[in-house]
């Protein structure tokens, strides 16, 4: 362990009294019974808490919605893999041989996992301000460069809130063609705001998909026009 | 707000600091713009946080899978609803007077999300131990009765499981018949344990609902046989 102990050190500044504790984070259930899932359980509900905690105070105006979206797009799972990922994680991590040989080490939900675990782990050995430093030590970036929360909500709602917000008509959409064999179907649809006499096109493998699509063109148009 | 200030510190054994931030947890959205929401994202992340570590230290033996369950039996909203009735919450809520003609002091939403308020406002006023002693408080005698998770998985998962751990092979479940209009079915099917040659018979609306109330019956009559 010595050696992740040094990485831990250096990676994410802390040291664990209970050395065992940070072995047990690091180990995926491939690897063995006692495994880092107790600990994972724990560590989300820390990590959870953490940044419910500071987007609540980084964020004083944003309404309970925007929070959601601001927590989900730093706690979901290819979030924390990436950061993880960053950190160097993937080296430490204790797998079984199978995992080990199909490159379970770089697996994103074996890595965000690991890194909740390693949370819950500091939270159990040195207490809550101990898991906030360390989670606000790894999250310093994401924090820093924290999106409006308008941009993490979808292309239609954008447009639907853009067009209510100036007493305009919802937009409508329309099925234009879907074309190619089942399973890998193309469908085309396009998004008109008739008052604004604009038309807009979506392509995309999904019906649904195609029409974020023509929404995110007809909000690039709208706000170029109404900057 | 005295009224209201009595009755927690009777109810919770809690004393605001700051007494607005209690006003804003009592206050529904139905009242006003500036209401308990925010309140609730964060009151909703660290009674989650709590009550995991709670379950966790409880039950040091459990899987993650288990601590997940006996997490959400204790902090959905039902029983966080049935948790405020209890308290006597609904009379000091702030609503707007639709809300309050048609009952909404009733309302298990509302009142769920106002006990969260409350878990947030107490975070923010005193900091995290307060909260969990608020908490631990509010939730102590469902702790003590905590259930056995295995108690909390649905019936064809628990049969599932006594017969593995018995060697024995899957139950195997038939749709027997089909009765009544649209709408109005009914399902009738047997769950067969062929190794034990058991049948028992479930009814109900869903086919899955069906197959849930055989495996209910099946695992009477096992857990009768083999106590």
């Amino acid at each position: 362990m010595d050696k992740a102990e040094s990485w831990l050190d250096k990676a994410l500044h802390y040291r664990f009294r209970d050395t065992d504790l940070f072995a047990l984070a690091l180990t995926h259930r491939s690897a063995t019974g006692r495994n880092n899932e107790r600990l994972e359980f724990l560590g989300d509900a820390v990590l959870d808490f953490v940044i419910s905690d500071l987007v609540f105070k980084i964020r004083p105006e944003a309404s309970e919605g925007d929070l959601s979206k601001l927590r989900s797009s730093l706690v979901k799972d290819t979030s924390l893999a990436s950061l993880a990922v960053g950190l160097g994680l993937g080296e430490y991590l204790i797998l079984g041989s199978g995992e080990r040989k199909t490159g379970g080490h770089r697996r994103d939900s074996i890595l965000a996992d690991a890194l909740e675990a390693i949370f819950g782990a500091v939270y159990l050995d040195s207490g809550i301000d101990a898991a906030r430093k360390v989670i606000g030590h790894v999250f310093a970036e994401r924090l820093e460069d924290l999106p409006d929360a308008e941009v993490l909500r979808d292309p239609k709602t954008r447009l639907q809130e853009w067009l209510q917000a100036r007493k305009l008509a919802l937009p409508e959409y329309e099925l234009v063609s879907v074309s190619g064999q089942a399973h890998q179907q193309r469908f085309a649809v396009t998004c008109t705001v008739t008052e604004l006499s604009q038309t807009t096109n979506g392509e995309s493998t999904t019906r649904r998909k195609a029409e974020q699509q023509s929404a995110k063109n007809m909000l690039k148009i709208l706000s170029g026009e109404r900057p």
